[in-house]
């Protein structure tokens, strides 16, 4: 077993960064799972149910999309969690707190996921919508942010750039959807366009980043 | 702790991937579990409960024989993926969506076998599970492949042979089920038939394989 | 990172070990929590909720009962698995079957739970109860008779008299509750009796044991 | 891989404790993430949705306050459990019925969040929150407490005034909401108070603590 630190205030032991990881994992794993709890099909009123069932399915349509792209927005949370924590090696009780709030935010999805699912029409839903995920993005980017400011909790050899670059990438999805908040007061289908291009956008920009750093090491 | 790298769009650290599996297993974890949601007794109406029970309880038959089915797809998928990531030593992004992708498929199992387990005699309820288990099955192959294609990110030393064997037993278990979707418009008493042999018929093979692999070494 | 065996049939890697460990305890986590959604308030219909709260709130004793037993159920068989595996160092096929078969009644336990906590009278419901418990029990068992049979599993320095011990205490619990099943048929009362000593008297026995060969080694 | 013990009643091997922190911490992830799920929002009858969604929205905020408290106390309970287990070194029998009971008040708390959020003005709901809440807490403190005495199960290094400052943290939240249940029957806006005062002061006494040790040391 790793080191245990007995240290006070900042501490710097690999198991007790593991297990932040590890709790944070689960937390999202069991969000992004009750994503689908809302598909569950309800039961039908003693009738028909042959008969009934493609309609009734059909109906689920908005859902099963807003799943989709709320499975998708978790999705890119945990991998941004996952990146941001491969070089995060120290932790105090500030990064603790702001670790929960992203989780805080996180476990509110399978709700306002929910809310969407069933008003995908009406703007007040996209807007809480756009809002809970906008604002889960900028408590991982304020974990990365608090972490990497001046390496207070990163390892020491990750460069400056990467940081830079780190911060712009926590900051695109979240401002997708924040962006998306008065568009959904205009119209609905815009909102819902944006969602789709912006995530994509910002894996390729990051991607992008990436394979450029990349190359010039090389 | 082993060795965090900081390295750019191929990242080959150990710790990242563990928490790959562990995010995945915790998924596959929840979404077995909530199986098991639907076999909750719901609440009698005021009236003679002890009396009624029994029958509500035949009622609830075919829901527990959905739950078994559904809980041993998942479980062999689960041994899958655990066998898979056992050879895998590197990941990039691609990697990452694909196991995603997979995810998603089964955080759906519990909403489709509901549906399943609601309407056992309807074919489109057991062409939409069909499609779903074997949509899964296709998923976590494309993991393999993606991942063993020219060793692109497992061990140097797996040999060929073993890859094209797991390429195969990765496609048996959705073949069974997406050959059992037109078999349920026929009559739906044969994809239930399909369903209880292709399993069984799948490890049978891939067990078969594996011991004749060991006995030819040996 | 351990060792990853490529090898075949017989696999005796540590990590391969430890995901299997890893999913069944967020298996058991998930499982033993959703016990208490059970306790979960039903919505009052719009009336005078304060009068009528503390009646609604008895009438769910017998639940939290329930949960109480359900829990400490699950609690010994995680303790179990958890002791169990301590001596596994390898794995086959038929381990994997055998533990999934465990989880799946595992996962059940909620369902099984709530039939309990709704009809704590009618004798059906004990009967079905007791005998999931079980056959949970004689699950778990299996694992360890399949593992410790002729050291197939375990490691060689475990001594046959704690394999003999732990054989006897795997079948304690689900004794208790198979032995139950007639006797709910004759009067309630007396199964809730034996329920509640049952696991103690486990605990104790298993603990005289343990005590006496740690003197008789010391 | 760790050595496993095969040793009696006292266990020291870093794997077992491993796996109990990792069960304890699925089940307070389980927990913390249920909580949100009362905040689920309910169908609406056929009817004008659009008009009616924010008064109904509007009634679910004492949920969502009520959300933001649990998460806060489960939150402040897990990382008082990373603290205490960070220094423990061996467990027992006797640890393990602890922890489980601290556990099985967690899993308890997404139903006593749930009652709190129906009836926020109800005094009896309060009450039973704030029981289940201190109680949760007492069972933390006493792990710590059976743990650290006369060092029984921690690390020898663990210093005396370590271990009594720990002790009173544990405590303190306990008290505060134990403290609120009196309280909660003379007015419940007093109480709500003295909830969102409370952690805080706790978290600020134990962090001043803290800093006060390690400026001695320093």
């Amino acid at each position: 077993m790793p080191h245990k630190s007995t240290s006070g205030s900042l501490s710097d032991d690999a198991l007790g960064l593991e297990r932040i990881e590890f709790f944070s994992d689960a937390v999202m794993a069991i969000a992004i799972t009750l994503l689908a709890l809302d598909l569950r099909f309800p039961d039908l009123p003693p009738g028909a149910p042959a008969a009934e069932l493609p309609a009734r399915l059909a109906e689920m349509a908005p859902r099963v999309v807003g799943f989709v792209i709320s499975f998708a927005v978790v999705g890119v949370y945990w991998s941004s969690h996952h990146r941001y924590f491969r070089h995060i090696r120290r932790y105090d009780n500030r990064l603790l707190v702001l670790n929960l709030v992203f989780l805080l935010l996180i476990a509110l999805m399978p709700s306002v996921a929910s809310l969407l699912g069933r008003y995908p029409d009406v703007p007040l839903a996209i807007m809480i919508y756009s809002g809970a995920v906008g604002a889960t993005g900028l408590a991982i980017g304020a974990v990365w942010w608090y972490a990497s400011h001046n390496h207070r909790l990163v390892d020491e050899t990750v460069d400056r750039a990467l940081i830079r670059r780190r911060n712009l990438v926590a900051l695109l999805v979240p401002l997708v959807f924040i962006a998306s908040i008065p568009i959904a007061a205009i119209d609905v289908r815009l909102t819902f366009g944006l969602w789709f291009i912006g995530p994509f956008l910002a894996i390729f920009l990051a991607r992008g980043w990436e394979r450029r750093r990349v190359r010039r090491k090389g």
